[in-house]
């Protein structure tokens, strides 16, 4: 069967079951409610004053009987620092346990080393919000017999909560912790800041292990993680790496071609009729996002406008303004830096999230719905607005979903910043290779060649040539980086489904196959 | 049936449905999980900036859709200067709405006005913690044909929880709230303090309303009730009289009875083995359980023990400890008196909490779990340590379970305080009236005349008398207080099932039958 924009989507695979056709970005939403029921959460009970405390991850593991073909999930916020996941994974292959399913909520270069448990079939499946490194490589070339399935940080929780995703044990690391399991990253040698998206884990995996490389006198505040989700608490040497959180992509960008592009979407933003009192606003970590703040942040002061609140994946340049006054409040779900974790303890108007408030689309009004603009990247984008995040131009799968299609979904004004070409490989496609985003979400795509403006948005096309800014058709702009780059070779796949790219509300938007071996 | 405490239990009532008897205070929680499955919390979704806001609590009610039958639920955090249940009643009665479950948090003097839809069946079903007043009198007589079913706050959770309480509407009064339904207590001219017990209802209601008198800019913060859950938000005039959230209960006694009382208490708790750094503590706002804290508070000072946290119902003077330093934190699910909002405001070591995290039995370990030492009122004891407070003397429904039987059950020390007898009626009986807390989860029972250690805990009556505190045998204190008062009048009941009440766990504890008239 076709989805809405016309890739083709199997109707069922053995071992993941029926799929939902992807229907429109607010298709689904429009009903008001979802077809799938939620599941109940578990009912545990412990007696009073018992200790949760475990000797080591190896007994807490084993107190919480895993099995073959269970569901274990981890959180991110460590990034590429994080060591817990590998940790867990070796204990669980030493013990035998097979044919799991990982349910982290991404995957980082850190988690190569799980590699050889996919190849022996410890691990049959895999959902995440993003693989990269050698993982995404191999199951690129076919190293998995059942697809990885991509979701958003919005569509984690509804996967979760519908059941899709049953976690049997949760593994939450965190910076500081108590013996009851109250749980927090916001402080501690290795605070990483927003614990956001191991909320929904902790409350419903049957089992829920807090691992911390310092356990602090009862009761551990801020109350990130509650007790009452907790059955086991471990201490270990240290929970990761945190200087590489960042992994140098959190701090403003020298790169000329990132500055023109940023300034030019900064522009956009001013001229969209968005840009004004109260307004709310996302940005991500990467070069030329971070650098659309740096702009924005200047205007701001020059007009003297006070935004409402920044949301998301959170840099030290978004505290930066927070401090000057620039916006009310941050909603944190995610910490790009380790030193943002210390405006998050002891800033009251830097508040934590859980990735349900942050993007879940089946609950009242998740906080992306509220958003007024957002500034995003991409790797490849499309003469129909569409988005990929997830696989490179060589077809590898290397990025996430992340908020993308969340923020996308919630934003008056969804701006989308890239370059129009990367290392002579055009980057404005005649169709993505893999749609993340679907372009009915996208107003804008801003490259180093001028504003490409949807033509289901033309208003701010009107607003844009009026502020005498470049607007260029996107038609036009494909053709002239063509004429510069050459049309890039066409890479080869095979017939067999190495991804499923969920939407954030469950349906299929698009697949992935697999790499002919070059 | 008879129940573990001897009560006669019906298996079945039409329009209740099946009854479970009481089995001991563990009993269930033993097991590590909870029989009854819980339900999953509803799914719902909307669109991007759509707007919640409705023009009138009427117009808001109708958006709920609201049919015969239904259940709808109210938090109780205004306690007697609540206006916003009565409000919401009077409009499903003249909407013609028949047959309604009401399952408010609390009833108090102040719900009096809604006794006429008992009457006349608007009203068919309670489920509360307490009831008093009007309500209280005429229930005790008859005046509905479904027993009323009181549950303690951690038996609330439990019920919502597991589906035995199904709310259709929520409404949530806020003393500020934002257009999306973020909401709180903690601040705006009807500033109320916690609003822990409304989470639950937030997150299982098919239909959600936050009701305020005070609509701030996005975002409200703090975050104590979020906008995930809410459907609509409606603004009113006043949502209650926050002068009446004490009613006088608040503030150090100068009875001498109770102080006498309150300073035996609080030279049992010195002298129990449980006074030592570090430990946690519960005080209710009774006249002599409040008094305990400030002996208490005296002993601390005087030996230099700092505290962990202080927990529950919170007054002005538990804020005044913590501020001293005495305590780390306070746990807050109800504030006792509009002034603790401002702690809970300002001060990041005041917290509030969910009462599922306070009290709820059934999940990885609830607060009251943690508790070391609580300070209990009481209407009536028995020789057995059982403890009634929720029928008067007069066998009328006038008092609360509250967190009575939760932190009873979960404290390493429960002491309870009450003068040996109240206007010639011996508050020491061979049986109380009704059961709310078992005598096994009691430690202690302090009166003016001594402390009578429960034969469970011998140990402690080692200490005290080692300490030279006056301890005396409950049976001989009975004869001794039966000597002065005379032998109280015995009460005429009916067969008629007015009550049941339900120990935390969803067993029956005891049932509370009709008033003959007088």
């Amino acid at each position: 069967m076709k989805n809405a924009l016309g890739r083709e989507i199997p109707e069922y695979i053995e071992g993941i079951g029926k799929l939902e056709p992807f229907e429109g970005a607010w298709a689904k939403l429009s009903k008001g409610w979802m077809d799938e029921p939620t599941i109940p959460a578990p009912n545990k009970a412990t007696l009073p004053h018992q200790s949760k405390l475990c000797d080591s991850l190896q007994e807490a593991i084993e107190k919480a009987n895993p099995k073959n073909g269970m569901t274990i999930t981890f959180h991110h916020h460590l990034r590429d620092g994080d060591i817990i996941l590998v940790m867990a994974m070796n204990i669980l292959h030493d013990m035998g346990i097979r044919d799991i399913t990982l349910a982290a909520s991404s995957l980082n270069d850190c988690h190569d080393p799980i590699l050889p448990f996919i190849q022996d079939k410890t691990i049959t499946k895999i959902w995440s919000s993003g693989i990269r490194g050698k993982l995404g490589r191999a199951i690129s070339r076919g190293a998995m017999d059942l697809p990885v399935i991509i979701h958003s940080h919005g569509g984690r929780v509804r996967a979760i909560h519908t059941g899709r995703i049953q976690p049997d044990i949760a593994i939450i690391a965190a910076s500081a912790a108590d013996c009851e399991g109250n749980a927090t990253g916001s402080h501690g040698k290795s605070a990483f800041g927003s614990i956001g998206y191991a909320v929904i884990d902790a409350r419903y995996a049957k089992h829920v292990i807090v691992v911390t490389d310092n356990l602090v006198p009862y009761p551990c505040i801020p109350l990130s993680i509650t007790q009452n989700f907790i059955d086991t608490v471990v201490v270990v040497d240290s929970i990761g790496d945190t200087s590489k959180i960042a992994s140098g992509t959190t701090r403003i960008t020298n790169s000329p071609m990132d500055l023109r592009i940023a300034k030019l979407a900064a522009d956009a933003i001013e001229y969209s009729g968005y840009f004004e009192q109260g307004f709310s606003f996302q940005v991500g970590a990467g070069g030329a996002s971070l650098a659309v703040a740096k702009f924005i942040r200047e205007k701001m002061k020059k007009q003297q406008i006070k935004g409402s609140f920044m949301l998301g994946g959170v840099t030290s340049y978004c505290v930066d303004m927070l401090e000057e006054g620039l916006f009310e409040t941050i909603f944190d779900v995610q910490s790009f830096d380790a030193a943002v974790s210390k405006s998050l303890f002891n800033n009251r108007r830097h508040i934590e999230i859980p990735a349900a408030l942050y993007a879940n689309p089946f609950n009242c009004g998740c906080m992306t719905n509220k958003l007024d603009i957002v500034v995003l990247g991409a790797l490849e984008v499309d003469v129909d607005f569409n988005v990929n995040v997830i696989t490179g131009s060589e077809g590898n799968i290397r990025g996430a979903s992340g908020g993308h299609s969340d923020t996308a979904s919630g934003a008056n004004l969804t701006v989308v910043v890239c370059p129009s070409f990367r290392g002579r490989i055009p980057i404005i496609k005649n169709s993505v290779h893999t749609i993340v985003t679907p372009g009915e979400s996208v107003h804008v795509i801003v490259t180093e060649r001028g504003i490409c403006v949807n033509p289901l948005y033309k208003h701010l096309e009107e607003n844009f040539r009026k502020a005498g800014l470049k607007v260029v058709d996107i038609h036009d702009l494909k053709k002239e980086v063509d004429g510069i780059t050459g049309i890039s070779r066409k890479l080869k796949f095979t017939d067999k489904i190495v991804g499923l790219v969920e939407y954030r509300d469950g349906t299929i938007i698009d697949v992935i196959y697999e790499l002919e071996e070059k």
